[in-house]
């Protein structure tokens, strides 16, 4: 699509409620909203291709609080950050003099004083990551209520708990420009299945993401796990209504070559079971170390026993016409590069190699249309100022 | 005080030797200087809630270098140095190949060739954190005066062990603003006054900073503590001189009851006693870990005879018709929330939250008035300038 | 030069294929191009130093990879970046998410979605820098070809193995300009020798880098170490050949008064035995820790027998005049200041110090030049819209 039509496109949605709001979850925004944020991402991608400027401050802060490690997720905000004018200012835990039991509705106030966003990533503790989120957002607001802030900065999940909305949102507008249009997508069968990884407790947010959001888009999603390996139910009920909602379907199995038979896109990644993950939190609110270990190892041979979950040629060749699209959060656990024995093999890694790159290339303008929307009254129009005003972002 | 108004008071002060200088300790500087740093800050402050930029810099560095962790510190330095137009560019010396027994005036120029102000917190040992903010300032002047820097970075100090200068102005100047004006503070009666902690070696730039400063603004400064919590000599004959010289007056004494009563302001806060940070800095130039650690016992024992030192709603009851102004550079120990036992009662901190996280706000513009100040010849004609041309910060 | 000179000096030179390419080791670049980098340094010096804005980026990223602490390195290619306009932004190993096993091609697919340059230091192990440093661009040019990346950030070496390109551009940049031109150095002797160090394992890439260069300028190159130092052959190889192609000279000697005796310059400068180099990567290989300490011991013996190869008053004495200019690219191991027994005594180093600050006050416009190049398709043509722009860098 062409920019004239991205701003035509924009005029035939509603999505104002997206301005001075969050973005946490996708199943708390209209289905306008989501094609909101798709559409100004193209048109962000757009302006950067044809080398036009699409800064929006002068100045200000994008603050990022990493509660684990990170690489692509980091650089997306701050590439995001970046092309719209902030700078990137992390608060990083470690060198920070927050006091023991120091409120948030403290910190998250004295770190915003010109803060115009804030990411957060904090997908550790079930329980913990969205109502840590939350409650960031409720203290600016708050601060901002009584006057303390100026503005407020508006708040991006950046992965929690129970949602990874930029990484679900990228996955879609690749799936959609891999098939022509998020209208293609419709009827089409999506796998998000589980896969044997090596390594323990990797976070429920992403299959949970992915069935609380392609089940929007009018998909027949499939979600397969071994037994054991379940997620959050709320999400699955989210799921479920999506599905009668939006003219999709959703199923779960316990079968992986079900799942994938007939798939036109496979999407299979680990994951630590909910009640596990659950149960690790109780641990360690406890403090009980040792418990953790215990646990860790008990998933770990429970993992081993499921180490068939994995994709091989031979599987992708059940898929529609052999040639499902197969996407993944990156980075995967292939078999013979990264691991032994992991999620996929290496000749089907690499053979996609390039759309999983591609795919993993929205994600900077997802956030960067993120907060787009949330900073500009009318998005529309500046687009459309940034368009005509041509200002060079790299003089060349 | 509108924008005009700020601007005409700036034609009332002499300044000028600000232009170019460092800002290290406030009894350094004169009264004309101060207020012109206050002046300025709110007129900053007026740019940005007006959405207009402050921008003075193109292009530049806003070196940190925080030898202790800090949170609102950090996080007021990059606010400013980003509004201001610097990119904040951290000396971690963790991360440095700063070779043992390298000179200070090595590194502070190897950093400084394209840094336009350079912020430094050291407050962690008696004797040394203004010496080494001076030593860096020296160093960065002969850089240039030999012709190896072609500007001179300015030095702000973000604490150090004898003033904290960019907290206690933020502080006043949330006073005046309370009280509605710095000419109404003239004659108020503030309480500076030890309070205790469950923790130890709390910095005593805090205290020193107030009587040094508040005893300039008219103010009957009263500092409080139990026998042994004597802060520093020269700082206390500082206070003395201020008092005679500005007109209010300056009392020590053990009884906090006795600061409290009728006070217009109160700020009670912990602190470590002077002849214990000495003989702490002696011994960690010994290397004598053991002593260290030895004394730190000592100290949380002798702190622990002090439990009574606590702001309760008595003690409220007993100030100015029971409402005093309560103050705290923050984070504070609250009984009950952050420690068992502390600083102030949970009820009485919480009803001055707000105030206490709008006293905080001014950080931020205290530092970008002092770099402001410190780069900017003209900087009554700058601001009309940044006000007349009234570029958007944020283009909503 | 004046400006109009320096783009007058662009004029004559070819130095096309700088464009869009990287910038690994100096003898990979025509003369004409090493004469670019250095003009260009020069003009962007003097726009900084007319206070004229050289900002060429409205936003971008410059990505940072120190695979080993630093300091000048860092603060350099920092403030080179924001200079320019790039925001610098970090990939900080230890605290990001890379796969154990994770191939490079991604890693560096996924952190250059929006990075215009990247500037990496890896010295520490023989045979991996410049290995990797290569791995990186060939990724990066993948992704480009693939249409994975919109553009291909360009890769600075800021340190590999073999060489230190941005430090020996820098020190000869500072050489040029002390006798008066590039052209004064043909003929001149400049003597590049080890010196003892107490510490151990310094990089090769300085003496490496030097011979490599120097020799290209037409000058009398002498490399002096003790027996066992040698350096890398490859790279004794380059200088010889460049020490016929432009016309100096190219010998090694195991003394170190030969070496100084006329000299017009000395640079001497401890590293460690290539052999041993060697030795230590192949056990870290193993994971041999105990090997590398067992090694690590060896050589600071070895080394301790060498304490007279450091430069004192009487050996200064014999270089041409008495005067010759003393070149380090710091930190320099001073006897009596940072170690006991150094490379050069105190007295020395203090009568350079100047001269050493200066020389390292090149590198920020080196690294600015090298990106220029890379990244401005007429670099005469804009240099001279920046001159006439005239945009203040810092509005006083």
């Amino acid at each position: 699509m062409d920019f004239k039509n991205l701003l035509a496109r924009l005029d035939e949605l509603e999505f104002g409620d997206l301005y001075e709001d969050d973005f946490f979850l996708t199943w708390d925004k209209t289905q306008d909203e989501l094609h909101a944020v798709w559409t100004v991402a193209d048109a962000i991608r757009a302006l950067r291709e044809e080398n036009k400027s699409a800064k929006i401050f002068d100045s200000g802060l994008g603050i990022s609080i990493f509660r684990d490690n990170s690489t692509r997720t980091r650089f997306s905000y701050a590439s995001a950050c970046n092309l719209l004018g902030l700078e990137v200012q992390d608060l990083d835990e470690s060198k920070s003099q927050i006091a023991h039991g120091e409120t948030l509705l403290e910190t998250a106030n004295m770190v915003s004083f010109m803060a115009d966003v804030v990411g957060i990533r904090d997908d550790m503790y079930i329980g913990k990551g969205h109502a840590y989120q939350k409650e960031f957002s409720e203290s600016v607001q708050r601060g901002r209520d009584e006057g303390i802030l100026e503005q407020r900065p508006t708040v991006i999940s950046l992965q929690c708990d129970i949602d990874h909305p930029t990484q679900m949102m990228a996955d879609s507008l690749h799936f959609a420009h891999h098939f022509g249009g998020f209208e293609n997508l419709k009827g089409k069968k999506v796998a998000l299945t589980w896969a044997y990884s090596p390594s323990y407790g990797k976070p429920l947010s992403v299959p949970q993401g992915g069935i609380g959001l392609w089940t929007r888009l009018g998909m027949d999603v499939v979600l397969a796990y071994p037994e054991g390996y379940e997620v959050m139910d709320e999400v699955v009920e989210v799921a479920k209504k999506n599905a009668e909602e939006y003219g999709g379907s959703f199923s779960v199995t316990n079968d992986m070559a079900e799942a994938f038979k007939d798939a036109d896109i496979v999407y299979p990644k680990s994951w630590a079971p909910f009640a596990a993950m659950e149960e690790r939190t109780e641990l360690y609110g406890k403090g009980d170390f040792d418990g953790i270990d215990e646990l860790e190892q008990r998933l770990l041979e429970q993992n081993a026993k499921h180490k068939d979950w994995t994709v091989t040629e031979e599987l992708m060749k059940t898929t529609k016409d052999g040639k499902a699209l197969y996407g993944h959060p990156l980075p995967a656990d292939i078999t013979g590069v990264s691991c032994e024995e992991g999620e996929v093999d290496a000749s089907v890694f690499d053979r996609y190699r390039q759309d999983l790159y591609a795919e993993a290339s929205y994600k900077p303008y997802i956030i960067a249309a993120m907060i787009f929307l949330q900073k500009i009254k009318n998005p529309k129009a500046k687009l459309e100022e940034l368009w005509n005003r041509d200002q060079e972002r790299w003089s060349k």
